[in-house]
This record gives structure tokens, C-alpha cells and sequence, in this order.
């Protein structure tokens, strides 16, 4: 059931997207919103199937915690956590039209443009004949494949045109080092490049000094209007504020884990793209908490052996995007992969992956370099899928350390620790001051309490100082929270060393998150599933996995005759039961035509009922990718679709027990 | 696998669920946010199980096009669907302290003390007593169900206190009227019950004149900001402006039903009430498309006998709530329900109800009367809940008729009908006029195209006018749109009798909506399944349906003895291949407690381990309700809990067949 690799046809596969309803603009009749996508019925299958698997794979296997966290978010929370001052772009106003860009986009649109426009100025005019020529040959392919009259491609970006004008090497070479760190300047930076490179707009003006914008939605809370809140920009803090329950609910123990699938908003300056960056999108986080001096994990060994395409951060430092293949458990001993869970993490989700139908060849996972990283995370690998837009990150990999669950305890002051029993308590020794309570009191009189836990609030380096002092003075000073300087001498306090005996040890967990952009994951993997027959280009098809398939499975009566319609009914009834969704085809088209329809939609096998069904309660099964049929008993053929959409049989097997069928009716 | 029905114990429950992590206050370490809850692991699994049931219930079974659409909406979608000036409540303020109230609900709290109150007042010293001093044991009850110490109720509403004062008997039967119908009053009538009845906040100071408070939280899309959108009150508007897509996904073939589930939002005033009136809540909505000059439905005849329990608006008119116990067919056959696929579709909810979990006597269907009815409704039944907060409204079903349809139509210019091609051609007569080109064009010169098309534009009767006058008197006048008015006479134009051959209807369909309020199903569905074991009241038990319960098998080994580990890695592996969650309970509690704990869980079966089970392979099932056990081979145990979950058999008919198992090792 793998689909040759044919070279990709973008528009073909977005003219079937739109024509079957597997997506559109939301609120198209109202002329649409930017960035804003709803999912017809094909499409929310897919989405709902994905759901279902990624439960069955991450929640169901491993246990993990669900929680249904709400989309409104108070201002305080998301303060917290560092999006309301962090969680920006940089925005560039056209100093005449008053437009808006993102000012890396506009950067790094007007240098592709630039070079572009170098490399036709290179080219003789035969070799921009021939390229013209090539290009309106593919957009006439297009057009055939997508059984439509050839029309513009989509501007996907807001079009910088320049001029044929060849530019200096060295230019070029600048320009190529900008674009692979685009993302990595700030304002400054980008500011900077404006003004060196002299960026303007597509009409041809100046912009400002870019600003930062703020990517989250706000709204307030409650009839006053002063209760402040966003939309959250991702599922994890819901998580977070939720660790002592979930601890709780998981009986304390560790490690575990937490998942949230759900809707999240960025109020993106300028949406591109498709689905690779819209406004509002379904994302499926876990968070998986773990003791920072033990990140060992279970599963890690029975994962060891999984390969995986790594670009880790040296390599990209070398200047390569050379990909290592490796067994996950080497690159974690070898240092590359920080840990055994997050290498567990990474094979988990690259099973996943292939299993949703991404093609494993256009899967790598690339590690951050420190400078992209955020500032709290010690680790972070992204799995990136190759897609007709590049490489798209699609799951982010990232060792939080114990940043936001820190920074939630510090502002609320509620514990969010695990107490571990310790076996053998823990022993050790440490300089503390004594206070002699009978001469302290009255010594320091109203300050007293004040000046104790001043002491007692000390760490002991600067206990050890008091000692010191006592021992070569004796006398030492204190100060309390009003500034007043209090004076201590060897009546008033000793220091000794004093043992500690702890039998629980207490600590903040870091946090290992997966967080998985679904859109993303599905538009791409319907890049690596769609071809072509190598017969008809214009018979386009969806190779996505049973597991996936918005319809299970596609009932083709040989006519509408109503002959048919019990042993119909039957069939639909059957699958219905088994959980396995069906669509009939009683349409007046050939059945090959109707076949065809529904390899669009990536239906992976079709039963057809003919008249010799009728009489002897057979019928036949289709498989999508290599169009082979079975004919076989009802029962037989029911039992199969349930087999081959649970992975418990795969057509290959199924195609060697039973004998190929190649007569049809007409 | 009934449970008894005991007095309910609201305390208890809310207890388990805060305890057990079913639900709690979103950013509780923060001090919540009103209105808002997150769903904790097992809340999330009944939730999940919910959507799935419903899918499988309505989606799956009716093949109904699910739809996933955005939840930002923009201004005009809303202002077009009449959300922007009428999805409002009405507010009043506290004109000293400033603090907001809605105003029925303040009306409702202060008439209710005071009725309260009168009570009391009317009260012997020695009832009063009697009475204090159930409540205390009710409250020690409740406490000890929770084994927790007694705490005060929580306030679900803004108290009001009344000193006990006795009441005019035409007072009392005034507030009594007034909260019968307190949903019906508009801001006048709020004001007029203010004014007449003294209404004060509970400080006792007056309160403002209402004014009316839009209940979508607002924000703006995009970085200029003057995008104005809106969070979606409800999904439907995301199905309807695709309605002209579905249809042709569907073929054009009508009916069809869109469907979907998803966040919806209110920016409620005063949110109470635990889940049943929050600020961001589940929605699953059903838009079934129907030809409003056929609304019969092929499932009618098949749900005809299904037993409804009906409160018309007939009884409530005549002052009664007496329930109606009818079949569905004989409703709709007497005109109490309107319309065949309103009935079909009150059959399907309640049957779903019952599935859930929802006790049918505590179910009822009341009509809406005309006054409540949104106005372009032509029909309108809530299905109700009975819940300790009296009667909820969780699914309404109203046939919508063509109203949002036709209003996006017409706002978009964009047609959303259904073209039905005629099996006979539909054949009329119309006076038409008919224009001579000779001589028509020479005649108006330049505007003689502005003049034909006015001629065209003109209904029959407007035709018929210039017929007569151009009979009476020769000539006639036209109006073309820019106001200049021009003369026919007889050589320019005939007003003729024409034949029209139709062979294409063109309709709106009109829409009959069920709408799920998920969260107050599931609110309501924890009541009627909460009950305490008649031995020991302390023992709270959720009763849940096994498809519905968060886990499925408890797996309780006899000890935390290693030699049970394979064993229980084997149960939880061949559970979890037939996707039912399992939960482990190797703690050092007695068998009796932790299976005391997950019957707090709603969790229907627990298979125990013992040193037997790893002799010779079998294990003990344990049923929550009945507590009965059998003991048979793993692979029996095994494939009776996937049958029982999955509806295939019950617990009545598994204790017939098998040995009911009585010893237990200790």
C-alpha cells in the first residue's frame, strides 16, 4: 500500500482540497478572513481521525492525564508565563499606504526577489525561453490534474517584483546568510537590515522602525469589561495550573504524564500559506514530568532501535543540513538527544508520524541551536516535515526544565513540588545560628522577632560569615527588612553545626513537551499522500492510511437498480456497527469513474455489488493504491475492511490468501 | 445495572468531583476566573466518550456532514444572524457600591427570600426548630458521604436575607406569578418589577435602570485591530454559511443534516450554578435541511412507538406542568408536535439521552410557547433535564425555519437554495411584455437598455398596470433607478400572455435544529447516576453506562506482590488493543476500599488478581451496581468486559450464564 513518489503537484492537490470540501476560507460567502479555515465534512474525518489516533497512541498507551482546559485565559496567568511581554512579532507600517507587514517577512520576501531577479539577469534568453516555456507547461499539467481551466497560481506571499538586475557575489552571499537566520533577528536586527538593504515595501515605499505586536487575542471577562483575558496561545499552561491536582490524582507518583487536545490563537500579522499559518488551530500537547536528576524513562530501551533522521545543532553550526540516520538510543548515549525520555519522546513521535501517513523520508528532526532556543529550555528538537513550502516544523520537542511550573508557584505561592519518601533519609551537616531566647528578648526588645528572622531567614555562607565575625570581633551586625543595622555578640547567639535529617526530598519537576500543530501535521502528510495514476494525471489520489481515511470504505452499485438496495442496506449496516464510516456511490457514472471520485478523498477500498451478488452474496473489494480486487463472501469481505482499517491484516497479506479477481460486469 | 434512587445528596457528589478531579475552577491556584472550569482525566473521559457516543448516535448513523469551523466570527456574520442586536441580557448596577447584577436574577433571589421568609414567618417556633434541626443532619449526612467535616454549602447564587416577615396572600400569589414566568420580561418589565417591588441588591441599595448587555466576548483580528470579531455564541452559523458547499458535497440531494461539535462562548453576567451556566462551554449542534413543503422523514415510521414524555404549550398555557406520556407518532399525528422530522428528531435525542445515562423519568420534552419562541421559529421543544436545581434546559430543538438562510443570502447576494429538477415540468401563465427591438431602440437611444431592463424587473402586477393603461390609453410610464420616468405606447411594446415551463424548483430549505448543551447533559446526567450504597451512606457510587464511564476495568491485584506483575501487564495490553481504558490499583488499601474509590469513578467492572490467577489464568469481574462477581479464564474476562462495554451483551444476562464467584482470598 506505499504510492510512488511522482513529482508533486501542488495546485492539483489544493483544486482537490477545495473541490471536495476537505477545507475552505471560513465564512467564504462573507469574503473570508485571513487566516481563518474551516474543515468540511471530509476534512473534520481526517481531523477526528487524527484525534483518535493520537489518543490510542500517546493517552491510552502510556496513561497520561487528559485535561480540558478552557480557551479564555486571565491576563495574570499568561503575565506568568511570559507571552504577555514575550510572545511577539515585529511589525513594519508602510510609511504611505499605512499597510502592514511582518517585517522578517518583507525582509525576506524583497531578498528572494532580489535574487531571483539576479538569476534572470544571469540567464541568456534562450535559457529564460526555455524556462518560461517549462513553467507554463506545468501550470497546463496543473490545470489538467486539477480537470480545471488553468487560472493564476495563489499568491502565497505578498509579491515583491524586481527587475532582471544582476547583483555583486558578494551581495548574493550576504543576502543567503540573512535569509538562513531569518529568524532569528530582533527588532534592532531587523531594523538594521531595513535600513542597510534598503527594504520597502511591494509598491515601492519606505516603512517605519518595526514594532513589536503581540500575538495573542484579547477580549475581557464579565460585564465590567475590566476583567482582562486572551485566548491562549497553546494548551500547555492549562496544564500546568492543574499539576497538584493531576499529581494528586495520580496518587503522587512519578514520572507521568499530562495531554491536551485543543484549540489555540495567534493573531498572526500576516497569514501565509494555507494551513501552515493561520489565526486559530488545533494543537495536542503533552507535558511529561519528570525528576530533574533522573530524566531515565521505561520505555526507553524498548525504543532504543528506533532510527531516526537527525540535523542535530553542530551540524547546522558546520554550516551543513547533512541528515545523521541514527538508532534513537545511540544518539541519547552519544550526548546528541540530552536524555533517555526525550529520546523516548522523539521515537514516540516519529511512530506516529509514519503512522498518520507521513512519508518517513521526508521526516527529520532538527535540534535548536542555543541562540533559537527559549531561554528556560535545555533541550528542544523540532520534528520537521519536507513540504512544496520547505521544511515545516510540525511537533515541537522541548525540555522546558522546571521554567513555568517556577514561575506559577512564585506568583500564586501555592506549592507546585513532588514529595518523594526518601528509602534512607538524607544527612547532612550545616552551620546554624543559635538564638539564647533569655538574653535575646530582652536585648532587642520590640525588634526581637524581627532580628530572629533575620537570622533565620539566612543562607549559610553568610551564617558562616556571623561566626567568623563572632570569633574574631565578638561582634557581629544583622540588618531586618526596615534597614535597621542590629548588633549581635557570643551571648546573644552562638553558631553551630547542627545535623539534618530529611526524609522527604522535595523538588519542582521539569517538564518534557511534544507539542504537536495539527494543521500543520495534515497538510503536509496530504502532500506526501497525494499522486497521480502514472496512467492519467489527471486522477489524482489520497493514499492516506485506513487509519486515517475519511470514509472506510466506498459502496459501488453496478447500477441503481433497486435489486441492489437490501444487500446495500446490509452492508452499510454492518460497517456501520463496526464503527467504520461508508458512503454509497449510486450515481449514474462508470464505476471506474467512480472509483476515481473517491480516490480523491482517499477512501482506500470500495465494495462493489453487481448481480451476482444478488444471487450469491458475494461482492467485491477494491483497494485504492494498487486497484486489485478480491471477490469473496459478504462476511468474508466485512471481516477484512474491519482487519486491514485496525492494521490487524494489511493488503498484501490479504491479496496472497485470496485469489485476484479481474472479471467485473459491465 | 439500574441503581436505586435515593434521596440525592448534592453535596456528596460535588465533593467526589472536585476530589477525584471530574471538574474544577479554571486557574484555581490563581483564584478562578467565574464561570469557567477545566476538566481534570476522568471529566475529560466522560466528555470524550460523550462526543463519541454522539457521534456514532447522530453522525455516523444518519450520515450528517460534520462540519469544523472557526470559532473567531466576524462582526457581520453576527450582526446579519441577529446576534449582534439581540443576544443580549439585562443588567442593572448596585448605585452605590457599583457592583453588577442581572436583572432577572435579581428580581428572582429577592422574590424568592421574601417568599422564604413568609414561610418561615408563618412557622410555629416548634416547626422552626424541627426544621433547623434536619438541616443540621442532612448537612452531618452529606459531610459524612464526602468523608470530609461539614463546610458550609457553597452559594450558587447572590444571597438575599429576609428577615421573616409574613406575606398578603395576594403578595405571595403576585411573586409567585411573576417567577413562573420571570424568562418573559423584557428591560421595561424588568424595570416596572424593580420599581413595584422595591427590588434592592443584597447590601439593600437600589439599583439602576436595566440596560441591555451583549453576552459575545469581543476582540479584532490582525494587527490593525479594526477587524471587529467575535467568540461564536453557538456552531450554527459556521454550518449555515457553508450551506451551498455541504449541498454539493451531498450531490444536491436534500434532506441532509450539517453537524458539529465545538467551544461556544457567553459572556455571562453571573455565571452560577456549577457547569449549567458557564462562559465557555461544549456545544453539539445538528442543522438538518428540509424542504419546507415536505418535512416527512424516512425514520419516522421506525421511531413512531418511541414513548416521549411531552409538556406542550397547550397544558403550560392552561397553567398546568402535567407531563404527557405519548407515543411520537400520535404526537405529531394530533398536531402537537409539528412536523414528521421535528418528531423523528425528538425520538432520536431522547433515545440518546437514555443511552448517556439520563434517568427517562427525570427527562422531559416541554414546547416552547409562543412569547418565548425566538421569532422566526415556527417550532420549538426543550428537551429538560430534573436536576437538584430544578428543571435544565439541555437539548432545544426548533425548527429554525429559512431564517438564517435566507438572511445570509440576502446580506451576501450569494444564493443558498436547493434546485430541485422537476419530474413533470411545472407549466404557468404570465403576463409578460414584450419589447420591439426595431423600433425600441431608436426611440430611448442611449438609455434604452436601463429602460428594457426596468421593464424586465417589474412583477406581474406592475405588468399588468401598463397593460391596462397602454389599453385605456394608448401609453404607460416607466421608472428607470436613476429617477427619470419614460413613455411607452403601443409601438414600442405588447404586454403578452406567455406559458412558462419550469423544470427547475429553487427553495431555502427550512432547518430543524437540535442543540446539546454538552456540559449541562453531563451535569445532569452525574446526578441521576450519583447514589450511596443503602449499607453505607459514606460510599458514593456513579452509576454511569459502561460506555460512557472515564475507565472501564479496574485491574486490583491482591497485593503489590511482583508475581501479579505479568499478569496485570498482559489484562491492561489486551484491554488496551480493544481501546478500553483501564486503570491499576496496586495500593496497600483492602480490595473492599479501592473498589470503594473507583465506584466513585463511575468505573463499571474491576478484574482481581489473586495468587489463584497466576495458578491457572483466571481472574474475578466485579460489577459496580450489583457488586456480584464471576471468575472465569482471562480470555473469557477479557472478551466479556469488551461485549459489555460495547452494548453486545449485560450484566443480568453474564450472571445467568456464568457462576456467580462468592470467596475471595484475604
Amino acid at each position: 500500500m506505499t504510492a510512488p513518489a511522482p513529482a508533486f503537484n501542488r495546485e492539483a492537490l489544493e483544486n482537490i482540497l477545495a473541490r471536495r470540501f476537505f477545507v475552505a476560507p471560513s465564512f467564504e460567502i462573507y469574503g473570508g478572513t485571513a487566516g481563518l479555515y474551516d474543515f468540511g465534512p471530509p476534512g473534520t474525518a481526517l481531523l477526528n481521525n487524527f484525534i483518535d489516533t493520537w489518543r490510542k497512541h500517546f493517552v491510552l498507551e502510556e496513561d497520561m492525564l487528559e485535561v480540558d482546559s478552557t480557551i479564555l485565559t486571565p491576563y495574570e496567568v499568561l503575565k506568568t508565563s511570559g507571552h504577555v511581554d514575550r510572545f511577539c512579532d515585529w511589525m513594519v507600517k508602510d510609511t504611505v499606504t499605512g499597510d502592514i507587514y511582518r517585517a522578517d517577512h518583507l525582509v525576506e520576501n524583497v531578498l528572494e526577489a532580489r535574487l531571483e531577479a539576479d538569476v534572470r539577469a544571469r540567464m541568456s534568453a534562450l535559457e529564460l525561453e526555455a524556462k518560461a516555456k517549462a513553467d507554463k507547461a506545468a501550470a497546463a499539467a496543473a490545470a489538467a490534474a486539477s480537470g480545471q481551466a488553468a487560472a493564476p497560481a495563489k499568491k502565497t506571499k505578498q509579491k515583491v517584483e524586481v527587475a532582471a538586475t544582476k547583483l555583486d557575489a558578494k551581495v548574493r552571499t550576504a543576502y543567503e546568510e540573512i535569509l538562513a537566520q531569518i529568524d532569528n533577528y530582533g527588532g534592532d536586527g531587523l531594523a538594521r537590515l531595513i535600513r542597510e538593504h534598503d527594504i520597502r515595501t511591494p509598491e515601492g515605499n519606505p516603512v517605519t522602525a518595526p514594532v513589536e505586536f503581540n500575538l495573542m487575542f484579547d477580549t475581557s471577562v464579565g460585564p465590567t469589561g475590566d476583567v482582562k483575558a486572551f485566548l491562549r496561545p497553546e494548551t500547555a499552561q492549562g496544564q500546568f495550573v492543574n499539576f497538584a491536582k493531576l499529581l494528586e490524582y495520580n496518587n503522587g507518583r512519578m514520572p507521568f504524564a499530562s495531554a491536551s487536545i485543543g484549540r489555540s490563537f495567534r493573531n498572526e500579522i500576516s497569514p501565509r500559506n494555507g494551513l501552515l499559518r493561520v489565526r486559530e488551530f488545533l494543537m495536542a500537547e503533552i507535558e511529561h514530568y519528570v525528576d530533574p536528576e533522573d530524566k531515565s524513562h521505561p520505555g526507553f530501551a524498548s525504543h532504543a532501535d528506533v532510527v531516526l533522521n537527525l540535523l542535530p545543532a553542530k551540524t547546522q553550526l558546520a554550516g551543513s543540513t547533512t541528515i545523521s540516520h541514527m538508532k534513537m538510543g545511540d544518539a541519547v548515549k552519544q550526548g546528541i538527544i540530552d536524555n533517555e525520555t526525550l529520546g523516548y519522546f522523539l521515537a514516540r513521535v516519529h511512530l506516529f508520524l509514519v503512522k498518520v501517513g507521513v512519508n518517513p523520508t521526508l521526516l527529520r528532526f532538527r535540534q535548536h541551536m542555543s541562540n533559537e532556543m527559549a531561554h528556560y529550555a535545555c533541550d528542544c528538537w523540532d520534528a520537521e516535515l519536507r513540504t512544496s513550502y520547505g521544511w515545516i516544523e510540525c511537533v515541537g520537542c522541548a525540555d522546558r526544565s522546571a521554567y513555568d511550573l517556577t514561575r506559577h508557584s512564585e506568583r500564586t505561592n501555592k506549592k507546585l513540588v513532588v514529595r518523594q519518601a526518601l528509602a534512607e533519609p538524607r544527612i547532612s551537616e550545616k552551620w546554624t545560628i543559635v538564638v539564647n531566647k533569655k538574653k535575646f528578648g530582652p536585648a532587642f526588645k520590640r525588634a526581637a522577632k524581627d532580628v530572629e528572622a533575620a537570622l533565620m531567614a539566612l543562607d549559610e555562607l553568610a551564617v558562616v560569615a556571623i561566626k567568623d565575625a563572632l570569633a574574631k570581633s565578638g561582634a557581629a551586625m544583622v540588618a531586618t527588612p526596615d534597614g535597621a543595622q542590629h548588633k549581635l555578640d557570643a551571648t546573644l547567639v552562638t553558631v553551630e553545626r547542627v545535623t539534618i535529617k530529611e526524609h522527604v526530598r522535595e523538588y519542582t519537576p521539569n517538564v518534557i513537551e511534544p507539542s504537536f500543530g495539527v494543521g500543520r501535521i495534515l497538510s503536509s502528510l496530504l502532500e506526501h499522500t497525494f499522486y497521480s495514476r502514472p496512467e492519467d494525471a489527471a486522477r489524482g489520489v489520497l493514499s492516506l492510511p485506513p487509519c486515517m481515511a475519511p470514509i472506510k470504505a466506498l459502496i459501488v452499485p453496478l447500477s441503481n437498480n433497486t435489486a441492489f438496495s437490501p444487500l446495500i442496506h446490509d452492508l452499510r449496516q454492518q460497517l456501520r456497527r463496526r464503527g467504520l464510516a461508508t458512503r454509497v456511490d449510486d450515481s449514474a457514472s462508470s464505476i471506474g469513474k467512480r472509483y476515481a471520485r473517491n480516490d480523491e478523498l482517499g477512501t482506500p477500498f470500495a465494495l462493489t455489488v453487481d448481480f451476482q451478488s444478488v444471487k450469491d452474496n458475494t461482492v467485491t473489494l477494491r483497494e485504492r493504491d494498487s486497484t486489485k480486487q478480491i471477490r469473496e463472501p459478504v462476511a468474508t469481505i466485512i471481516n477484512l475492511v474491519d482487519q486491514l482499517v485496525n492494521g490487524e491484516t494489511t493488503w498484501d497479506q490479504v491479496i496472497k490468501k485470496y485469489k485476484v479477481f479481474t472479471e467485473q460486469e459491465a
